[in-house]
């Protein structure tokens, strides 16, 4: 058993160094920090001025890379990708860094994000005699820069990034050095960092705190930046357009100890906490989160509405790995396997549970249920974002929409569903007011699709389909 | 690396269950429900009736028990444990249960504690031809067993243990059912609970929620159980004496979502907090825990303080497992592989830290480290329990005393060590009012050797020799 | 698939070395060298003058013993055993060596061979407190052993030998150095050698060419050898009997390379073809041999009968290991993923098929009709060992009389179910005539229970039972 | 220790069957027959008619294929590969088959050879846009057909190879099932089987027998075989040029019971060693094979010199995987791991020896030593194959002309470094002699450049500079 969660998934995590002796080590912490964002597979590959090294393998990054793989990656120079599978089978050949020669020498890529126009850019390419080895659509974007006529590899990748769309941030390591790229739309996060002489990037910023490097900046989107032994460049080769970056790093992707798209996601959480007191207000005995996600939305929720919070669910720290469920009668531990309700804690009480997002509703009914056999008299989901109603086409993992508990319920009927006394959501507004500090709870910045089935990137033909199909469905 | 951790260290979970068709599965449930009271191996032996099966290996439960293992082990009638070594070497052969042929057929044991005069019984043994075959103590036990002249299991168990002094609570398996047993003094818990038509034990109810058996009560000190096909047999063999509980569960060792020695763990945890807000108040902006076992005391002294609750530590949940710290320059990360402190939540406030217990400091050293970096103003660490200052004959993985920071400073020095702003244990006398819910502040039922010196059982001549040696030196 | 194979299976080799710096290396040497005696499982035990080290596998000594475990196995004094399982599960716990804390202090032993009386003394020894812990019978020695009152381990040994009957080779490891015991009817092989300061012990000579060691002579039946750092002293302690050597170690166990019982026995396996080819005369083109344990004999039979020596059968090295023959319709490749006839060599030949011995009879048969399809004109198979009739008591692995060709069949139906032309056993005087280099053809110094019925010990009351038992069902 | 060898090495084996329904075990099956080419590593693809299924990775076919993973192999038609690494890395990304994805769909190709001028067709293809994953050259010829303008696979690949030089037999796996080709000189085998309704691709015939298929006949040099549900189609569409089979698949590397190259192999060799007898004629007691290589042409020289053939060497049969060679003063056991003299047979004897080549003579020079040692009182070496001058540049791993012995020393200097009495080389005469069953000597249709250094295809400049440069060197 895979952990089964009532969540979205992220898909990867990606890092970079330049310039460091231990590079290869170093991009190793920095995978072990950015563990949350992919769990299937993990990859780095490093550069010593004369050779390239690729260690990959499937699994969690502390289980892959052994002493003598370490040792293996020697170099200045390296990058590595935390995979959770969204696009391409679960085999080793998947597992980024993608590593190839072309025409200008070796060259490494690591992709987070998700493309929306390659199976018209993989026809394209095939057609011109490429051939593709990996299901994996980052592999389209090497073909692009390996059929570009440009001679140098920055204005090769400027080239074939001005073909794609989609979400994506890359980092390419080559002889020269690492180039980082953030798409225009700056659908994903990517941060900038110094160890030393030697420059970061990481898709977050806890990254930099285990290594001990000091954040600098963000990439900002549509920026390119070149990092080599004269330091680093930025360039802005794209057309302007307005940003939409993903809300959903805010409400649960992000490690809360993270500082991503100009915010600390922590307090960000604390505040949708807040605005969800204000919003779903209810007269309680404890607030308590569904650990750890909903941590600090609890905290900020008991912080304003002046219910004390309290531990009502203990988490099995050893639950995140394969757990064989025995194959007989006593099946579907789900949930139990990983939390426990506290029998003393919820004893007679009302219970507001608070956690960050509902996606399928199968876990939220579970607790609501073990809460209540734990005691409590009353029990009030409160959920610290607005209802899930589309799938995410920018590199999250989401289910389709049949599986979207909201997409085909109302609030009453989610309620009823999950069996909780009261049911509310945090709204668009209020999750804006969090997220920008301000009365208006309007965005500015920010993808909502999955909220709200605004999607900032036209749909292709293919996903348009698959979304009427499913609404003829639903 | 084993995560590092400046903790005691439990040395078993055992687990047994009669009359049940899935008892192999079930056992592999409770233990892993267990996993928390050790990590280093664990071990399964079935009945059915005719034949005995066991499997076994060093790592976690979810590891170590694929499908065909546990489709081997057969049978109504299961015993299981978890090892973290606190005698014997860490190989497959010292792993629990211990499966023998004697004179009444085949007998299998776990045990969860530690025997104070095996070395004298052993040489004893020995000399009526008894040979060795592992390093752990507990095989004396078996040997008394097979060595009794009396014609019934249970007697011969009875007379066994009438020579063995220490600390045990006992898990026999035979052809006729499962017999339990907790010493006299009662250091260790042990539960008898009840699935359908079947009967439990396991060291903590924690084990029997996620299994979905009732808590009937615990085990007596003192008492042997007898689980066969005809029901619940109790009998008290031995000599009364004062109980001798061991506190430390309370303070560390238990699952704060388990009921031992009469009591749910998490609500004396809170009030350890409360009785530490009274002795060390200190004027504060935050309170934050260290995560996870300070919680529930954090949130006793929050709330005894008024000063409000935070998380300023955040833990990476891949941390658990072997993690190789690279070999080179960027070594000893200690604590900033398992803990990260944000600045948002810290920055420019007077933090107050609660955590269980100190046993070396040098973690704490860490993270008041940690934490100030973080850009908090003042960081007072406050212990909810007294300091420790001696080592454990009882069946905990302790220091030496010289490794104990408190049998060798005093609370001044070690604040110093440590770089806090203040400090302040919890009193003797504050422990055991959070433990009887009373003013007295005395103690009755508990063995608080470490933080005392008050050795429940006499010590034996080389432990004395070893007290000497130490005191000595330090 | 494990290698199937129409042959008696050995079961052990033993391993010793006392006074060499690399004791553990050259056991590991050692049994390499001594494989074909044993591939289920493999265990060192050594000494280094302060502690014992230890290391146990499952599978092929190459692949158990990695460089580390080398590295741990210190000291100038070892012990080996490569396993065939002849009694006992196929456990870890049942690999030799045995070692064990009694006493006297540590003792490791192994053996070859196999005790007759086993159960009664099991029974003895448990109605005086004894445990069990594995399956094997070796066990009991040490028991024994371990019960005795004599106060020098050498005494303590020869105590418990004077209770046990049956087959055994054993070799002991304590402080004091090595022991080496032969049964008094010496069933089973032992040879001295040296290696500059230090002596050796092992099943077969072929052990000491590989290492470099020198043969100095066989321990003789009866004879208990100690070797410690005063030198090698010599014991025969016990009764004289007559001798009773296990003649198939001439016929197949031993490797052709060895020198046991007093002779080379490649030169004995000559011989064993030349009397076969004067039994068995037949005008025919070619003589093959079923590799490779026929090549000595049809060397030898072509050599007597002058007709030519040819490869027919052509053997993949790469069997020996487990071998997944694919579930489904393509089954049953049994001898053809081993052995492949030679069309070129075979097609229109009168062909003489010979092999050491012949036990169950279906490879003997899939051997005819493979060398018949590749267009043979006649299929004479010789035996270079009369029939099989009755099971082994001392230590081999045989089947039961049920699946032993010739006790159910006389030559002529076994002719006819293996589908040769014709078929010729060599005679028991026969053999001994190669034995003994003599016309006579009586036998003086051999065991030839398995040809003859006559067992050298008398069975016990429950291999009487099993042998009236399969021969009333026969 | 890989098996250390005083021989050439085979680089690969190719299989591939079209039309039964368990494909992908028959091929499993064909690669474990064909083991001898190649023991670094396997491969298998298939495809059912829907989908394409591949299992990859390093070591032994019987280690690498369980249960699981050929039941995933599913389908009608498949391909597999041996590998020895003559060209790329030693990773799981350089394992054949190549499957990729192109403008026609899926293709799955192995390749057994060496192509000559891939660095020229590589740099082009790049500049192209072409992207490379692996650093197998076989990549190149994939390439070659994604960028071939022809709409059909068989014109494709028809196109690439007219660009491509060097030594190659291929098999395509696509959705229309199998083309096989082989290059026009012929260098290596690829016979063609028929198994009830299906067809059959194999490097050798031995293959065939292990399944039960039928050798129809051999691809010829510049064939180009599709078979499909119409069954099999022969094309012819290179240019005429004169053959240059590989002369030492009949010295060495082909199986003795393989046909190729329209004769029987072990007939050849036996035929070799009668060449070398009267070639080499000395008056001797005994001749002796190196086994098992040696074995046919010292039956040979027997045969033709009338001196006696014996076993003088007997071979360990669990050699051939990874052995641990002790680090420390018991080194450099060489060939006594493989390879015992049995004193028996040698003592006192004038020994010939009979072995198929020499390499580097490192070995033979152990080989007589260890002959010697064992009492042989004259040790003459016979080598079935002519002095090896040059490297071999079309697929057959060789050392560089330095460690050629006979590219540095004479004949005269070789037999002293090797120690032996005396030496004798077969002429090139006599091999071709024994390959055409003639008198003449003369050379027809065979490669023999490892001999001559005759290169049937022109040197790169690469080459030459190579040869050129250790030509100065030596």
């Amino acid at each position: 058993m895979r952990e089964q969660s009532d969540k979205f998934h992220e898909e990867c995590a990606i890092f970079g160094i330049y310039g460091h002796p231990e590079a290869g080590n170093l991009t190793y912490l920095g995978l072990y920090a950015l563990q949350h964002r992919g769990q299937e597979a993990s990859g780095i590959a490093t550069h010593d001025g004369h050779a390239f090294y690729q260690e990959k393998g499937m699994g969690l990054v502390a289980d892959i890379f052994s002493q003598d793989r370490l040792n293996r990656l020697k170099g200045h120079a390296a990058i590595g990708h935390n995979r959770y599978s969204t696009t391409g089978d679960s085999v080793l050949k998947n597992v980024q860094p993608v590593m190839v020669e072309y025409a200008l020498g070796t060259l490494a890529m690591v992709h987070n994000g998700n493309l929306i126009n390659t199976d018209l850019l993989r026809d394209e390419l095939e057609a011109y005699g490429a051939i593709f080895q990996s299901t994996i659509d980052s592999e389209v974007i090497i073909h692009l820069i390996a059929h570009s006529t440009e001679d140098r590899l920055l204005l090769r990748i400027i080239d074939a990034l001005e073909r794609v769309h989609g979400a994506y941030c890359l980092i390419f390591l080559s002889e020269e050095g690492l180039i980082g790229v953030r798409d225009p739309y700056g659908f994903r996060p990517l941060c900038l960092g110094k160890l030393k002489d030697g420059f970061v990037l990481a898709s977050e910023s806890c990254a930099f705190d285990l290594i001990g490097a000091e954040l600098i900046r963000e990439i900002e989107p549509g920026e390119v930046i070149q990092i080599n032994e004269k330091g680093v460049f930025s360039y802005k080769p794209f057309p302007k357009t307005p940003t939409a970056q993903c809300v959903f790093e805010y409400v649960y992707f992000a490690r809360p100890d993270s500082y991503i798209f100009t915010q600390h996601v922590y307090g960000i959480r604390k505040r949708l906490g807040k605005e969800l007191a204000k919003e779903g207000a209810v007269s309680a005995d404890i607030v308590i989160p569904v650990p750890d996600s909903g941590v600090p939305a609890a905290l900020g929720f008991s912080e304003e509405s002046k219910i004390p919070y309290e531990i009502g669910l203990i988490r099995n720290h050893y639950v995140g790995r394969t757990f064989i469920e025995p194959q007989q009668s006593i099946r579907h531990f789900g949930v139990k396997i990983k939390l426990n309700a506290m029998h003393e804690a919820l004893e007679g009480k009302r219970v507001v549970v608070v956690d960050d997002s509902l996606v399928r509703g199968t876990t939220s009914q579970k607790i609501v249920k073990m809460i209540r056999a734990a005691g409590a008299r009353e029990v009030h989901m409160r959920i610290s974002s607005p209802p899930i109603l589309s799938p995410c086409f920018y590199g999250i993992d989401t289910p389709t929409r049949q599986e979207l508990l909201a997409a085909n319920k109302n609030v009453e009927e989610i309620r009823e569903y999950i069996t909780a006394d009261s049911l509310t959501y945090l709204s668009m507004e209020g999750m804006f007011r969090a997220v920008y500090h301000s009365e208006s709870g309007e965005n500015y910045h920010f993808c909502n699709a999955c909220f709200s089935g605004n999607y900032p990137l036209p749909l292709t033909e293919k996903q348009l389909q698959l979304r009427l199909f499913e609404e003829g469905k639903s």
